[in-house]
């Protein structure tokens, strides 16, 4: 076995968590020789069992291959592990859930360190490793050339998205959907509390739910092509006028079902104090042009 | 022509806004005849051309047929139009914009003038009646004795999904899906404002989004079987207590990122308040727990 036979390229895993231990099951089931380290130690031993060498200390563990994959608590955690180990010609590959200033500040923690590093972001839940029908995927940035070597060993877990160059950025994609994905549970949830306590089953509303924000994910490119043209107000199918004075139909209808609209008013004031701004230039706009106004820090 | 040809049937439409002129071609198009009427009498010009019988007043629209739509701006503009006119033996349409309070208060009022009711919610834009492969249709609740008479002529301009006898739940229905389509909105703000400046083009995270969001949308279905069994913890994939505890790098994110977290944070806080309420009986929970919370009128 050599690092040039990508089938089967050694690596250690720092972290045997529920995700960590989901990676090692995968890797040593594909025939990688596998070398774990935890913290904990008991949790290396059912492994141990499924073939992977369990190394006495994290430097150890480190020594041992080119490769190291990290999967710890968070970022802190990997300046307690790695702390005073010898990281020299390693390739880093952290897999800890983190900011975008955390990837950057970490890659740049390695390079000193005289390794190569890509952060990464996993959308997918322990259950979702190794199953690939499931769907579940990971966000890579950072060094191209370690992504491009390490690559088909990546892959043995879950799909691989390299997101470029910017160790920031693997991080970013993930917050960012992650971000989204709240503000989807958020009016799902909303939805669902109007009709508590009425004669309408939860188990009706959802197909029309499902497939009305099934239709209302047109939103995601509408964005996207108007946030690069910068264009708000050509081919507007519902303007920001409109659904700032529908809003209050809204309200009243939360207030009158006893709902807090603490989950959808957010939204409706933003697009409110974008009209309000400048009612003749935005009254006709689509209401991706509120979207300009978010970035002011986490105050208003 | 009688009222037994439900071909052809003849109706009056009160209010020729975008929409109401939009419902009004559909109907002649088909062959249905046609009494309009509006404040402004000019909107009724172009209709008058295209075969429609422009009434000189309200009442006189009403006396004109038993089929009455209403398309006007708001609940208060329907006691405004129809103050004074007999309403007797007529079958009223609302598809005016409104509140489910609103719809049984002016359900309550139909009859007792004498006069059967539906309430009724548009989920079209004007571009989207007359189209059927657009996908619009209308929220019907109320009389289903009325419903059942009209559906062919009500089915002509979009789609007609009957939500029951309550006349409260088609404005309901409109609501839930409008409230849940502002949180979906809310969150791909929030995403597309983060890599705002970021050399990651809106285009790009596009596709991500997209197929993210969808395979999210098995909460619509997760929240319906869990409100309905009161279920919250089993076969959880994504715990309370890990979701609540990762929140911090989202928030962390936005504030790295220079954007407001108002979008998404009243989510995260939603979530920390039920697992702070009881963390040993929520920790494991689905985060469809949390919508309990919100039936607690608008203030917190
Ligand atoms: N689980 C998921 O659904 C999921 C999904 C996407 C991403 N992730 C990310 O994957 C990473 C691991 O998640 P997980 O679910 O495996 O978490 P977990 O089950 O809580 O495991 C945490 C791991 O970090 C170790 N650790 C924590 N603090 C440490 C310290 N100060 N020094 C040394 N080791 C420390 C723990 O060691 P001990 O055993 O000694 O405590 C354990 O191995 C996290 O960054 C998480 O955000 C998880
Ligand atoms: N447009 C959409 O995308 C859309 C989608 C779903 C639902 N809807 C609902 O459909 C209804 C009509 O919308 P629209 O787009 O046609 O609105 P619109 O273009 O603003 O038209 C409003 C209509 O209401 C009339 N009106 C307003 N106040 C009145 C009063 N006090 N007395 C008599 N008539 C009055 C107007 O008459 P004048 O011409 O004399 O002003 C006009 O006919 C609203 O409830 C709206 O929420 C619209």
């Amino acid at each position: 076995m050599t690092d040039n036979d990508t089938r089967h390229r050694p690596l250690t895993l720092l972290g045997l968590g529920d995700m960590g231990t989901a990676l090692a099951r995968t890797w040593l089931a594909a025939g990688h020789p596998l070398t774990v380290w935890n913290r904990t130690p008991a949790k290396a031993e059912a492994l141990a069992a499924e073939g992977a060498a369990v190394a006495g200390s994290a430097a150890a563990a480190v020594c041992a291959n080119t490769l190291i994959v990290l999967c710890l608590l968070d970022d802190a955690s990997i300046a307690t592990v790695l702390d005073g180990v010898d990281l020299t010609g390693k390739d880093l590959v952290n897999l800890t859930t983190g900011t975008p200033a955390e990837g950057r500040a970490r890659a740049a923690w390695a390079e000193e360190r005289g390794a190569r590093f890509v952060d990464a972001g996993i959308m997918a839940t322990p259950a979702m490793i190794g199953v690939p029908e499931a769907g579940g995927y990971v966000f890579y940035s950072g060094s191209r050339a370690l992504f491009d070597t390490h690559r088909t060993t990546l892959e043995v877990p879950a799909g691989a998205r390299y997101v470029g160059t910017d160790p920031g950025h693997a991080a970013l994609h993930d917050v960012a959907l992650l971000s989204a994905m709240y503000g989807l549970f958020a009016g799902i949830s909303h939805a669902y509390a109007l009709i508590e306590g009425e004669d309408i089953a939860p188990k009706d509303l959802a197909p029309l739910l499902s497939e009305w924000l099934g239709a209302m994910g047109f939103f995601v490119g509408n964005a996207a092509e108007r946030l690069t043209s910068r264009d708000f107000t050509s081919g507007v199918v519902s303007n920001l006028a409109m659904q700032v004075a529908g809003s209050g139909t809204l309200l009243r209808t939360a207030a009158g079902q006893g709902v807090s609209a603490e989950l959808i008013e957010p939204y409706l004031n933003l697009m409110r104090e974008r009209l309000d701004a400048d009612p003749a230039a935005h009254a006709g706009e689509d209401t991706v042009g509120a979207i300009t106004l978010l970035r002011r820090g986490s105050g208003r």
